[in-house]
């Protein structure tokens, strides 16, 4: 069955698969000393226009995630996240497994606002006993966030000038990077983006890998014996030529951003088709996720027909759901699902 | 100079120094074995009324959740408090050090409701995406509050009632018990308490000892090796005698309750003091806490005539601050602090 | 240049590859609950023999190996594992990281044995300071071990023996399992490993796989909230299909066998070599991995010819290294090695 | 009963209870900012003979070597200690529950030689894969020792001189180091030792104090935010004037040093009754700690008579027991157990 569930639904862009075909029997060191995982550093130093930028795989976001923060944070060091972001909801306590408290400040359409993180900073500062709490040592965010949105340009450099005040990173949480670059409503450039914040990763399994997400340290910032580091908490794959053969092909002739540009065509097309059929949005989402408010007997239609995620319960009557669009996202798919609404209006 | 700044801030009651001197020379096994331990355990069993309770002595409040807190959780397992909660702000992110996460849920005069904790737990439940989050596995709360209020019978019955029904366990904090129990606004009596929750606290350090918290297992749910799980915590002491003595101290002949009665009459005396000289209160507080709202520049004056503690901003011109009174405040230092109030106005 | 440094310098056996492409564009569930997956796990649980054994799908060894760890021991205790156990040292403290002691027992030829083990054992329960120790709570082996031996089964029984009798899992670490298996002196099936120990690991990553250890729980002892627990160590991959395919085609007529059977040809054809080549041997092992001891001045012209993995130091003038072969080692590798050896003699 | 089962079975010094007494109306600020911690700091500094040594106090002894050790290594390294070493044995994985391992080496005489350490870096540092490995950061030894002995000042020089080779800290366990200086076996003076190691901890629980243990970081290498750090690790204690008082009675007059001779004076006592009585010695200890090795039959009828404590099992029919000395063991005491010797003999 059609399905709108996620990003992660199928495999992996064909020109990837080729390319493991392609370079299946050559034998290469272990770890990420393969010369597939040199030259997709290489590739992506140039696309985010900064020849010093360290570059690191790892295979999944969570795991990402908890590797930047653990080990760029000191031990007495909290982050500072959205009470929506990921690693404050959905990755089951990972930050707190690496024996760091995340502060969960208030967000609007998924969005930290600069503001709210100053005024953080500052009362934290301010406050006698800040001895006796965990230190804000990073702030992170997701680009595009939890709900699809994105941040402006202005409000990123806010949030950067706040973390350059307060000598702390900017991180940002790139799992779906890609369709945030590639959204219409995006008014900033992937250099642009590498130049304001300290570390950001670009999500590889949701834009066209099977796996994998580059870590980029922008400001000469890696963790000293970073691979020991990462080694130790599970992160280090013997086969890096998984991870480097999969970007090298991504940001070969810009691939990724293709791929990116093809899912925003796809989503703006499902937005028009849900307007049409007078579903409401949840929110206003610029990106390849699409959160609708259905009625409660209207999902039960359309399972058996398109297959989409439940997101949150709306009312007693209704639910939020989502629906992604990915590389694979064909023009079929969307007939599909238009004769469904169709056929259950 | 007089000092209300905590309730720790003096050493301890002399009856606890008159029994270290008389016991000093008795040899005694170490780690808790000592026969002073036993008999505190003994007395507090008879106090709580549960013959089957198990009690254990740890030196510290911070130390006591942690280790409550991260002994009683699987390992997938978050605890819920509210977010003025001392796990939540004061505690350095020691919860989070021992690897669990503090779902930090809204607070009113710093008590938690059962409706929210259920309206969390429903919730949560019915994500389908709970799998990929930490697991609500033990309510905690404070008694009193971090701000000295108190919750009613009622209200603790239904966090118990909430904690029953989801089956996780019901931890109060319980670092000041004692004023609590001694308020004359509390309707419940520490049996009562001990039949309603899972496992608590009674706190020694901020009630007349130099240290020392007896964590009470209510419910025969004392994790199993806990010596040796407290132990590589760091929380285990060599000379287990010194928090047995104090504890067989606080218990015999009543001298906890009437430490915290007399802290109480103490506190109700201050509150009169503050009333009389129009100063507002931030909070309703029953027990020996108050926070009062003063102007800054009658801070100033203040500073230097008595001691007190800084509490939070209230707005650019006024300062919340907390005056706590213990076993050792006299009327006499009551009465220098009306005559500091005096000479200001 | 060839190499024989391990197996795992080329990519995947072609078939997985294959697979790969063909069910690429069929959507899937993400997090392992696609259909590969589950075929994969009904096909690994009839290689075992074991109708209730729970299959769980990792991405590499070390993660396996701090999991499995991690989620099967309670707070209290330690892993007994050779001193050159994987765990001892080659995975960067990361049982440690997750917070449990390894205890360091002494091995011969890589080998633990059930003596040493119950001697240590009866020795932990006779010592009267216990409760001031890490208390041993699973042995974990590696089969084969680092150093390419094998247990025989009468071993593995009576290391199993030991760990029933003071109630405690046998965890194997079966990284290089198919190879082990597939020795000529191997003389234990895969269904009676399974019915002897408690949980293991058929490793994917070095035979044949891009990545991917499958564990099996073999008693019905699959850690409660196992997913949960899992992302929160970072190592659940959203492509759950990842691992599941290349499983699913790994246990599909035979193939995981087939590669073990092929790798283990080559290794005797490589013993064959370095004999009449006059090559010591390091230690005698029956599986895909050789460890020779060369003059340091004979590795300086070997490097150039064939690439091969510096173990350790042997003497000041001799060098302990490994070749390795696997799925893709051919005739004509051997045959350059062996020119490569004339040359130099 | 006479116990000599250890040297933490009586109270505190008499001295300390009278300064409890003395002090414990004025009020002073919590968290060690108290006067008594702060006039204790600077005794010490003198005493160590280091004017900008960081002094700080902790608790109790495996939450010293916790915290010390856990917020002094980055990441990623482990720390090396002798495999009799408290760290290693009877701390139940403390080290490991802050996520670091333990590198144990074998020791003589519970004794770290300077040659193993070596050997064992410069093996590490010329290792391939040292990557994957727990990187050595600290080298942990206990003065005296676990088994009563003492290193030499060359002994100790030479793995300081070691430790600066490789630029890593030493660290010194000095839980009994009163006993340790003043034996007539040391060569060394306490000014000497502070100079030679990077941080150590001089021991107050077991040489008089209730509690306490007083953290010296000679090379202004305090951790920053230490507080903090010890705060989250549940060690911070409110009424810090616990700490203060005692070691600033302790550092008063020599007190410290005094009760360490007397100790030691009652140890060679101890040492002659022994030696008078045939009794073997398993060590040759120079300090407060004795072992010998008894007949088992010989034990049972000891018990009864005076307390000692079970050490570890000799042989089928002999055990290793310990007797301790300390500030408070008498003559009398001594009198009584060689009429016990002659009695049984």
């Amino acid at each position: 069955m059609i399905s709108f569930e996620s990003d992660y639904v199928q495999g992996a862009h064909p020109e990837i698969l080729r390319r493991f075909a392609e370079t299946n029997l050559v034998p290469q060191p272990g770890y990420g000393f393969d010369e597939y995982s040199a030259s997709a550093k290489e590739k992506i130093r140039a696309a985010v226009g900064l020849d010093n930028a360290d570059v690191e795989f790892i295979v999944g976001g969570t795991q990402t995630n908890m590797v930047v923060i653990s080990t760029m944070l000191a031990d007495y060091e909290a982050v500072i996240a959205a009470k929506t972001g990921h690693i404050s909801t959905h990755e089951a306590g990972a930050i707190e497994y690496s024996g760091h408290k995340v502060i969960e400040l208030p967000s609007k359409d998924g969005k930290l606002s600069a503001d709210d993180v100053r005024r953080y900073l500052v009362q934290f500062n301010a406050d006698e006993s800040r001895v006796h709490m965990a230190i804000p040592g990073m702030v992170y965010i997701s680009y595009p966030t939890e709900y699809g949105t994105l941040y402006t340009k202005e409000e990123l450099k806010a949030l950067a000038d706040v973390c350059h005040e307060f000598d702390i990173p900017l991180f940002v949480d790139g799992a779906r990077l890609g369709y945030g670059l590639a959204s219409r409503s995006c008014d900033i450039t992937l250099k642009e983006l590498a130049s304001l914040v300290d570390v950001f990763y670009i999500g590889g399994t949701k834009v066209g890998a099977l796996c994998g997400e580059a870590i980029v340290f922008c400001k000469v910032n890696k963790p000293v014996h970073f691979l020991t580091s990462i080694k130790r908490r599970g992160a280090l794959v013997a086969k890096g030529r998984l991870l480097g053969i999969q970007f090298d092909t991504l940001f070969t002739n810009g691939l990724y951003f293709e791929i990116s540009r093809h899912a925003i065509d796809m989503a703006e097309k499902l937005k028009s088709i849900f307007a049409e059929h007078g579903i409401k949005f949840f929110i206003d989402s610029p990106t390849n996720q699409q959160f609708v408010v259905l009625d409660n007997t209207f999902i039960e239609k359309l399972h058996g027909k398109v297959r989409f995620e439940f997101w949150e319960k709306f009312d007693d009557n209704h639910t939020v759901v989502r629906f992604a669009t990915s590389w694979a996202t064909q023009d079929d798919d969307l007939k599909v699902l238009e004769m469904a609404l169709d056929e259950i209006r």
